[in-house]
C-alpha cells in the first residue's frame, strides 16, 4: 500500500465538515488538522487549529483542502495556500475562473505544488460531462439543469430581506424543458424557461407578507425573469421541513452523427446534502493532487487536466482487469 | 489552428463506416485511407485501400483506427498496427483486457506510439463512469444496465440455429430493477434479474418452431438465467421494423456519505446507431493518442489514463473560460 496521503482542512463550515467525513470512507487518507478563524480552545474537534499556524504544518500535510467560499475566502486563500501546500478548492465563480487560475498556477508552479481548482460537482463532475459530450459528439447541444436542490446565494438574498426572519429557496427543474431536451427537441430555453425557483420564508411577526414577496420577485439577477412560488411558514415547519441541503442536477447532451442518427448522453446526481457530496469530490481530487505533485508535477489544474485514474485509490491494474 | 490529424480507418464494417462519417463532423481531422481486406477495386470510395499496403502509410497517417472484431481481428490487428502507427481500438472481450493491455504496451513502446485500447461506451464511456463514481462515493455500488439495444452477438448466437433465417435480439433493462437501484436500495440483482431478452425471429420456410424457440431457451451463457421472449415475423417485417441498431444504457452508483446521507449518480446513453455513437468516441481517443504521442509518450492507454481535455478540440483557455 502507498503512503498514507495527510490531508488538512481550511475553513469547517459545512464543506469542511463534509470533507472530514468523506476522509473517513478513503482508508488512503488521514485528516492532519483544521484550520479555523473561529478558533477557540479546540473542545469541538481534537484537529481544530487556529488558522493562522497553517505555515508550521509544511511538513505535516499532503494536500490542503479550501473549504471557503468563492466571494471572498479562496480569492485570497488560493494564491496564499498554494505557496505552502498542494491545494484543492471548489471556486465556483464562473466568470473569474480565468484570472483565477493565472493566479494560482503562478504562485503553485513558483513553489512547486500543485493546486485542483474549481472542482466539486459544478463546476467539476458537470464540467467534465459537458466536455466529453462535446468531444465524443461535437454536432450537439449541451444543456445543464440543476436542482431540485438548495441554492444557498438565492437563500440567503431572501434573508437579507427586512421582516424575513429565515428562508430558503429551492430550483427546481421543469420537467417538460428536461423531457424536451431528452427527446433531442434542441430548445432555445432561457434559464428561466428552465427552472422554477420555489421559496419557503418565515416572515417576522408582523412583517408586511405583501411587501417581502414584492421584493423578493422583483430582486435584479436572483428572480427576476424566473417563475417564483413563494411560501410563507413557521419556524416549526421551517425547522422541520428545510434544514437540509439536497441538490442535483442534470447535464444532457442531444446530437446526430453524420449518418443523421440521433443521441442523448445523460449525466445526473441526485443529493441529500450537497455539501458532503461535494466533500467527497474534492476528497477524490485531493488524492490526484498528490500523486500529480509526487510525479514532480507543478501548477494548477482543473478536472480536465486530470485523468479519472488518479482519482482512484485502487491500482492501474486493478482498474483495468475489474473496471474497464 | 493545430495541425489537421490524419486517420486512418482498418475494417469497413460498420465501425469502419460510423468512423468515416464521425471524421466528417471533426474539423481538425481528415481521412487518409480505409484499410479493408475485402478490396475489389475502390468504387465504392476513393480512400479504400488493401489492408496490405498498410506499411507504406506510415508517413500519411497519425492515428489508425482499428475497427475489426475483438474475437478474431483485434487480438492479431492491434499489436500488428501498434508496431507501425499510433491506434485506437474497442477491444471489449472484458476478461482479456489485461492480456491484450500488456501486449500492446509492449510493441507500442517498443515503437514510440501510443495505442489507446478498449474504448467506446462500455468498455469507455460507461467504465469512467464506473470509476468516477467509487471515487467520488467510495461507500457505494455501481450497476450497469444495457439497451433498449441490440445485442450483435446474441443475434448472431440466434442465427446459427438451424431454421433460422434472420434475428435480432433487444437487451432491455427491466424498469423496476433499474428503479430501485435509483431508489438506493442497492439489491442483489444477477444480470438476468435486471435484464429482458427480446428475439425477433425470421424463420426458413417450414421450419419448426418450437425446436428453435427450445434452442434460443436452452443456448448456455446467452439465454439460460434470463428471461427470453421469441416472436416470429416475416422477412417483410423484419426488414421494416429491424434494420436499425439502437442501443444505450445507464451507469447508476448509489451510495452514502459518512453523514448517513444517500447520494446517486446516473449516466446514461440513448442510441439510434450504435456503431456512429461508437465511432464519435474513438474519433476523440484518436485525437487524445496523437497529443500524447506529440508529447513523446507511448505505450497503451486507456480512457482510465486519459484527461479530458486531450478529447476535445478546444484550447485550455476556451475550455476553462466556457465550459468548467
Amino acid at each position: 500500500m502507498n503512503k498514507v496521503i495527510r490531508v488538512g482542512i481550511v475553513g469547517y463550515g459545512n464543506l469542511g465538515k463534509g470533507v472530514e467525513l468523506a476522509i473517513q470512507q478513503n482508508p488512503d487518507m488521514e485528516l492532519a488538522a483544521i484550520f479555523t478563524r473561529r478558533f477557540t480552545d479546540g473542545t469541538e474537534s481534537s484537529k481544530l487549529v487556529p488558522v493562522e499556524t497553517a505555515a508550521k504544518y509544511q511538513d505535516k500535510i499532503d494536500v490542503m483542502i479550501l473549504c471557503g467560499g468563492s466571494a471572498v475566502d479562496l480569492p485570497v486563500q488560493g494564491p496564499h495556500f498554494a505557496a505552502m501546500f498542494n491545494t484543492v478548492d471548489s471556486f465556483d465563480t464562473h466568470a473569474k475562473i480565468p484570472e483565477y487560475y493565472r493566479e494560482v498556477d503562478a504562485v503553485a508552479k513558483q513553489h512547486n505544488h500543485i493546486s485542483v481548482i474549481s472542482t466539486g460537482w459544478d463546476p467539476g463532475l458537470f464540467s467534465l460531462h459537458r466536455i466529453l459530450s462535446e468531444s465524443v459528439m461535437p454536432q450537439g447541444k449541451s444543456y445543464t439543469f440543476w436542482g431540485k436542490g438548495v441554492s444557498q446565494g438565492h437563500s440567503d438574498a431572501i434573508r437579507r430581506i427586512v421582516g424575513v426572519k429565515n428562508a430558503k429557496q429551492y430550483t427546481i427543474p421543469y420537467p417538460e424543458a428536461l423531457e424536451r431536451v431528452r427527446n433531442g427537441k434542441n430548445p432555445q430555453l432561457t434559464p428561466g424557461e428552465s427552472h422554477l425557483r420555489d421559496c419557503y420564508v418565515v416572515p417576522e411577526e408582523g412583517a408586511d407578507l405583501e411587501k417581502i414577496a414584492r421584493e423578493i420577485r422583483t430582486m435584479p439577477h436572483y428572480f427576476v425573469g424566473y417563475n417564483t412560488h413563494i411560501t410563507f411558514i413557521s419556524e416549526a415547519e421551517f425547522n422541520e421541513n428545510h434544514l437540509g441541503m439536497p441538490h442535483g442536477g442534470f447535464v444532457v447532451h442531444s446530437g446526430a452523427t453524420a449518418g443523421e442518427n440521433k443521441h442523448v448522453m445523460e449525466f445526473s446526481l441526485k443529493l441529500d446534502s450537497n455539501p458532503e457530496f461535494t466533500s467527497g469530490v474534492l476528497v477524490a481530487y485531493a488524492r490526484a493532487a498528490f500523486r500529480l505533485w509526487q510525479e514532480g508535477q507543478s501548477g494548477a489544474r482543473t478536472v480536465f487536466d486530470i485523468a479519472p485514474s488518479y482519482l482512484s485509490a485502487k491500482s492501474p491494474e486493478e482498474l483495468r482487469a475489474h473496471f474497464l
